[in-house]
């Protein structure tokens, strides 16, 4: 759980980050929660407050239905759920029907969902002064997003990080990694990518993961930057990506790092924005509102 | 753990199979567990037993270096390692070295590895007379295997079975599945075969079990079998088959009846061949086997 409050004119003024999710909070003790954490930047008589992400799922405050793709500003304040009216608001997350089975009468379509994301992609939008633009969000599940004319298009869902967790903990490659991921180990990450784009499929290339390490090519403390290689070296064999493709990478230093490495072997150019776009999205979002409706 | 007694024609006379794996008996006690699982039928003079699989491993009763493809027969028998000289041994599991980063110094080559499958696949072309086939044997770690001339050429594993339960039971795919596995619905399988024979990537096609239940596009009880679809329907798509590919399909009737119905969606024609396939591999290792020196 993070927070942020700006002034005025947008500006960051202080940024608070707590170690629990808002998962973890109880029903019906989301608004004590809230008042402990931020409760004080809510005093002033015109504060605003915009939450996004997990806040508007099932298990958070309140569930906000998700918004429609195409969607953009416009739509998003349209859907944004009111917990004080004029006050706190939290932001829809969005959904997509992708291309599914042509000839299958329930699978035509398949949906897809995020909630936060499209918040990082607006303020990136903003901070970059795009309209357009294919940006990926890396992470636990990790989004690839097509953005036209300001408004998100389209988004497609790759579960990168947690295959990760799920490889380095549970499978049987766990018995190949050390205990800790150690340092980052930059061939072994190239190694993995190229590996990875050159073949078809993770269910294939993660066996070598371990054979690597049975015949002693690999020693043990490559292998984690080697498996994050193949992974997401597997994300991005996956993109049908035009020649001239650009990328932008919003999250984490350290997942935008490896990710703008792996693009480049790719022959693909990135760019890199950090955490600072939630902020500059939901700024985005609340210069979009009536401002007869908010302070009332 | 499973054996067989076969008669001196190469007749199955009692299968007993056991729950625990072999690589659950401690160092120094696999003899005493062999006595007490096999003992009545080795005391017959002229006994031979043959071992393989897992048995061979490091943790194993004695590990025997793998074999390096391409191997029949006689590279089989010449590598046997007899725990009591003409009358107990272990047969050798198969290495190869598969095609790896081509301008890597390390990587150019990637080593494969597997123990039992062997055997069985030696069996599987006995029983069908072949000397050449394509052969997969499903599993928790799949092989894909090239057999010509009676010999393997090579191999390449895939984690599919262990994908499987790594989704079903730690990913967040788990919450929304049902407890247990309950019927087996083709339907759902083929949806699944279908969307990942038309995709790019397990990472993607993985989250549409949530989404397709998130959006009530799929009951519960459908998800385990459209799961197994996506997995194995990734397991396909990753092969190169040629236009008139025939596949020989060797393990459990379960595993080989789902192998089939996700080939025929790749409209590729196979046939299946169950558990039998490994004695006929061991009795057909036995006999090549110098008879003068059995039993001296």
């Amino acid at each position: 759980m993070r927070g942020a409050l700006l002034d005025d004119t947008g500006k960051v003024l202080e940024e608070r980050s707590f170690s629990h999710g808002l998962l973890t909070v109880k029903s019906g003790e989301f608004a004590s929660v809230f008042e402990n954490c931020f409760g004080d930047w809510m005093q002033a008589p015109d504060a605003l407050c915009l939450m996004s992400g997990m806040v508007g799922s099932k298990q958070g405050w309140l569930e906000v239905p998700y918004c429609p793709c195409p969607a953009g500003f416009a739509e998003i304040a349209a859907n944004l759920t009111w917990v004080e009216p004029g006050r706190l608001a939290i932001v829809p997350g969005l959904s997509c029907e992708n291309d599914g089975v042509p000839d299958d009468t329930h699978l035509q379509r398949i949906p897809d969902v995020m909630r936060g994301e499209e918040t990082q992609i607006f303020g990136a939008l903003q901070l970059l002064g795009l309209q357009e633009a294919l940006a990926v969000l890396p992470g636990t599940h990790s989004k690839w997003v097509q953005a036209q004319a300001g408004r998100i298009q389209s988004f497609s869902t790759f579960m990168t990080g947690e295959f990760f967790a799920l490889l380095r903990q549970h499978s049987i490659l766990s018995r190949s990694l050390p205990a800790g991921d150690g340092e980052f180990d930059s061939k072994a990450f190239d190694q993995g990518v190229t590996l990875a784009l050159r073949s078809n499929s993770l269910l294939q290339t993660a066996f070598s993961t371990r054979t690597l390490s049975l015949f002693d090519r690999l020693p043990a403390e490559a292998l984690p930057s080697y498996l994050s290689g193949l992974i997401i070296g597997e994300e991005l064999r996956a993109q049908t990506l035009q020649a001239n493709a650009h990328v932008v990478i919003i999250g984490s230093e350290t997942l935008t790092q490896r990710y703008q490495r792996a693009l480049a072997l790719r022959d693909v150019s990135s760019q890199r924005v950090g955490s600072e776009a939630t902020w500059a999205g939901l700024w985005a979002i609340a210069q979009t509102l009536d401002p007869s409706f908010l302070n009332q």
